[in-house]
């Protein structure tokens, strides 16, 4: 029984970005070494996410619309009045959730066809660490 | 320590249908021999999700009306421009979650009284597969 | 390997409330003697959730108007038809998602600088139980 723990960089160009992440957290479960368990990864902020879909500009974009229309950006947020601008980025990231388990089998991801895994960031524009924490049997 | 995976498989007969498997994961925690761990649970497809709440058919209404409501199918997303239809089925499978994780304790299932397993399908009428994977002590 | 399971209980004041459990969590892992592994965070009731975010009351307060414009109390539920008055509770429970997963580093929440742990509870006022389950390496 064994866990291996990495921290991913990202620094998007961008305030919104969905960063396809997948290679990069199956080399992680490559430089582990471990054949079967789990894969946890999550931001290590509250303002990003994972989640996992499908890797097509279309759907992607219809995800971000969609995550605009139900946790829209506006100025009447309470949180800023500490300051701060981005409570639609809290709102976003708890609507796909701050982490995902992703499964190990043979040493692999063990993903559907369509699987992919993405860091969804909301405010970004500045360094973040995303935590990749594999547990499992060698 | 162990890891016990099993794939199980599930073929809707309508396109939207919420499939109860509290009782098949179970199944799965016996035959794993695992006596304390965690149990995760997850479609291999980016249309589908895994939820925990009520048997309660009225409740069950209410859920699937309500995500038509937050993620409506209709026919203007971007996704459908690649021949698809389903796009809709994305957002509600990112709504719920694509997986979830479960608590194993003496050997079973360790949920609440009202706490139930369900398979939710937005684009069914295929043939879809769901990982199960306990991770424990024995 | 070890699993280390404690249940932790909750009785809010107000039907909806929000409450900061991050130390509770870090004292079970610490109990636990766990080193490096995975600590899962769920209630086991479906009218109540788990979230990671921020311990800022404003942001709280927005996170708690949202949930209700998103999932509203409104009568008109088909669950209520069954007697219950809280159909509302589940939808928002399902909307943070009734689990979460922490990674566990050196004996501690390897968490972010501004990530806290919140008990959600959409139907409080009555005596609740948070199963905490740490899995990992001693």
């Amino acid at each position: 029984m064994k866990s291996h723990t990495e921290y991913l960089v990202f620094e998007t160009k961008k305030r919104y970005e969905m960063v396809h992440i997948t290679d990069e957290v199956e080399k992680v479960v490559e430089r582990s070494g471990i054949r079967d368990g789990l894969c946890f990864v999550s931001p290590m902020h509250i303002t990003a996410a994972i989640y996992v879909n499908d890797l097509e500009s279309g759907l992607i974009a219809d995800i971000s619309e969609w995550l605009e229309k139900l946790a829209p950006a506006r100025p009447e947020y309470r949180h800023h009045q500490t300051g701060e601008d981005n409570a639609d980025a809290h709102l976003k990231a708890l609507l796909l959730h701050h982490e995902t388990t992703l499964p190990v089998t043979k040493g692999r991801l063990d993903l559907g066809t369509w699987q992919r895994v993405f860091y969804a960031e909301f405010d970004g524009q500045r360094r973040k660490r995303v935590i990749v924490k594999v547990l499992g049997v060698e």
